[in-house]
């Protein structure tokens, strides 16, 4: 039950804030160099993801280590 | 740190088993009814990742409780 407790973080997990909210991770581990289409790939994505949902509020965040390349969005759906 | 050790497990997380791996997580928080264009889009979204990618292995799994369903695909890429 934890994953499902901590996948849209600690703060907003009570009942009572229930709402559309939608989470895509898009992570990338890396044996050697960066793929090249990976940056048209996560566009692609995220045009498809604007295509079907009403977008209250979106926040994007980017890690990266030295081989692990990290996207995650977080979307208020309407 | 751990988010990146943890992202794609613990068991590979040696840099001696460094291949290319995407991983990819859809998570939906439901304030109410299914939204009903979600499975569409995630089928769409599959599609892009396959346009792009070359798979050499895919592991999807699917979980849900009572208000969040997720869905995970791992792919091993060529």
């Amino acid at each position: 039950m934890s994953f499902f407790a901590n996948i849209f973080g600690k703060k907003e997990s009570s009942a009572s804030v229930a709402r559309d909210r939608l989470k895509v991770v898009l992570a990338h581990e890396r044996a050697s160099n960066a793929l090249p289409y990976m940056e048209d790939m996560k566009a692609e994505i995220m045009e498809v993801i604007k295509k079907y949902t009403k977008v209250k509020d979106i926040h994007i965040s980017t890690q990266s280590n030295q081989n692990i390349d990290v996207l995650e969005m977080e979307i208020i759906l309407k």
